[in-house]
């Protein structure tokens, strides 16, 4: 994949996007059909294992090449009080990953994902965007770019995540430039700061608000000038994945927000992804909704790294699982109601 | 295990439950604290491995062997109308499970869990309990000792599930009798029955509640009088596995009012349960509601089988996969908030 040069080239490929297999969708809900159960009696799991041959463009879909791409950036936001963790962390947690430590490593394994962690320029933190731009164009387009690149040929199915201390704040920014609102509308307490915490998020996505104004409207701008690195790159991943077909599972309120300019430049541009689980972090459910989006886990978990993605695999693993080996009423010699 | 003899000492069992190790919860709470993530940012996998390490009495649990119990009976008051299935269907599904082409056979294998499937006499249906006993008491002992006997050694997660035509209004039956209520307050569509059958269903809980009076309000007489076989097992499994300090998962309906009696007979005798997932079936949500479980899926399933048992031992997987195999914040180098 070559470099997309522009914001101007990212946004031609949003404009021109592929729409899926319907032919197979409809094989797969004929399948569903025939199998040994009561109509509907496997309610998600049926849809999903329809999704699936929509986008993989098969009426047995299949997911032997799963892959969960962790993107981390650094927030020139982190000086205004917003994480209850320090800014020294997203380096230490990129490490935790490399190791094998983290709580995504341990979920990737246990769902069979491969995980890649790409850190992106994190010893330059983004611009503080209640003053300025986050990225320049070129930053952002290199962004994107890279979560483009990260996604590797042959994959079936891509979960995206994101590590970067302060990054909810972003990502709140985002959907309030995305969707309107206040900060306090879209705030929530992250790694777990406490009210004056809080308090300085929402103030810091105002002043966002107030600094760019009419600038925000357009949703790439908005991604480039209150985003962030792993946001961009979210965005450049889904985006890519759209383009080759792939089905996406979208981890929590951060990744979300990341990828939620894609629906706002096409429509039905978000079609090809689900979301894996729905985070305590309080405003997701109210964007998931804003995206018809519906989750598949409701854990409680507010972690980030892909941790509810790569956990929402095993329940679309089940699904294919069924769909490709179950016996039809025909074959089991089992009567229909 | 020797077979209980009566009733009566299977009531005495429930009567002298044991309590798990707190100790055990205690130390695996400690050690979530320590893990590379904000304190309870895993949510409800974080409860999970707690629950575990509560009942498998160490303070990090594993699941190396999991096994699923599948129970089918025959009921004789699907001559009433009350499925969208002909009773045929029943020995015809089991036919199914032994030749691995049902649904569950597919979650078992998916999640790595041992699949056992127990015929209970399903050539001869119990009685039509609106006219008198389902079960006389040697058929029930049978049945829950049968099921005590399926848990087999070694077993660390024991996963419920069943298989009967008509067995949805059986186990309608046995929730009114065990919490009050009418017919039209308990059934649902079952296997997918129109208005009619949906009536029919209420009028047989009706009827069956008019019949059998005071005698239902005794649990253990409610699990006879208006139950079935395979329900009954799944009490004796349930049982069983409390008596060894091991944890289950129940599935949907029917799994969940077939073990309700234990909460009825024992405070907390449901407390080494999880509640796989909250089915369509109408009425599962206010049961789990009742039993104070809160479901780990929602995904709109209503087969049976134990199909969302088996799907959410991957969420316990997951949980304990992150329990085990998570760095802590020295070991990682990482900063606390």
């Amino acid at each position: 994949m070559a470099g997309t040069g522009s914001i101007e080239t990212i946004r031609a490929l949003c404009c021109d996007l592929p729409a899926g297999d319907a032919g197979a969708a409809q094989a797969a809900r004929a399948r569903q059909a025939v199998l040994t159960k009561p109509p509907g009696s496997l309610g998600r799991l049926e849809e999903l294992a329809e999704f699936m041959a929509h986008w993989q463009g098969r009426d047995i879909p299949t997911i032997d090449k799963a892959v969960a791409l962790i993107f981390a950036g650094s927030h020139g936001i982190t000086q205004r009080g917003v994480s209850a963790f320090p800014a020294a962390v997203t380096a230490q947690m990129v490490g935790n990953f490399a190791a094998g430590g983290a709580a995504v490593n341990q979920l990737a394994r246990q769902a069979g994902i491969d995980l890649t962690v790409v850190p992106l320029d994190i010893d330059t933190p983004t611009g503080d965007f209640t003053q300025g731009p986050a990225m320049d164009e070129a930053a952002f387009v290199a962004a994107v770019d890279a979560g483009r690149a990260a996604v590797p040929d042959g994959a079936q199915l891509v979960c995206v995540g994101e590590m970067g201390i302060g990054n909810t704040t972003v990502a709140a920014t985002l959907c309030a430039a995305l969707f309107g609102g206040t900060g306090s509308e879209w705030v929530g307490r992250g790694t777990g700061v406490n009210d004056a915490g809080l308090a300085r998020k929402a103030e810091t996505v105002d002043a966002a608000l107030g600094f760019h104004g009419d600038r925000l409207s357009d949703p790439l701008e908005a991604a480039r000038l209150v985003g962030g690195r792993e946001l961009a790159a979210i965005f450049g991943a889904v985006l890519e994945a759209r383009l080759r077909g792939v089905p996406v599972l979208l981890d929590g309120f951060v990744a979300t927000a990341a990828a939620a300019p894609l629906a706002k430049l096409a429509e039905g541009g978000l079609s090809h992804c689900l979301a894996g689980h729905v985070s305590a972090e309080a405003q997701h459910g109210r964007l998931l909704g804003r995206l018809e989006l519906r989750p598949l886990l409701d854990l409680g978990m507010r972690l980030g790294e892909g941790s509810g993605a790569c956990l929402a695999v095993n329940i679309l693993r089940g699904a294919l699982a069924c769909h490709s080996g179950m016996a039809t009423f025909a074959e089991a010699g089992v009567s229909e109601g």
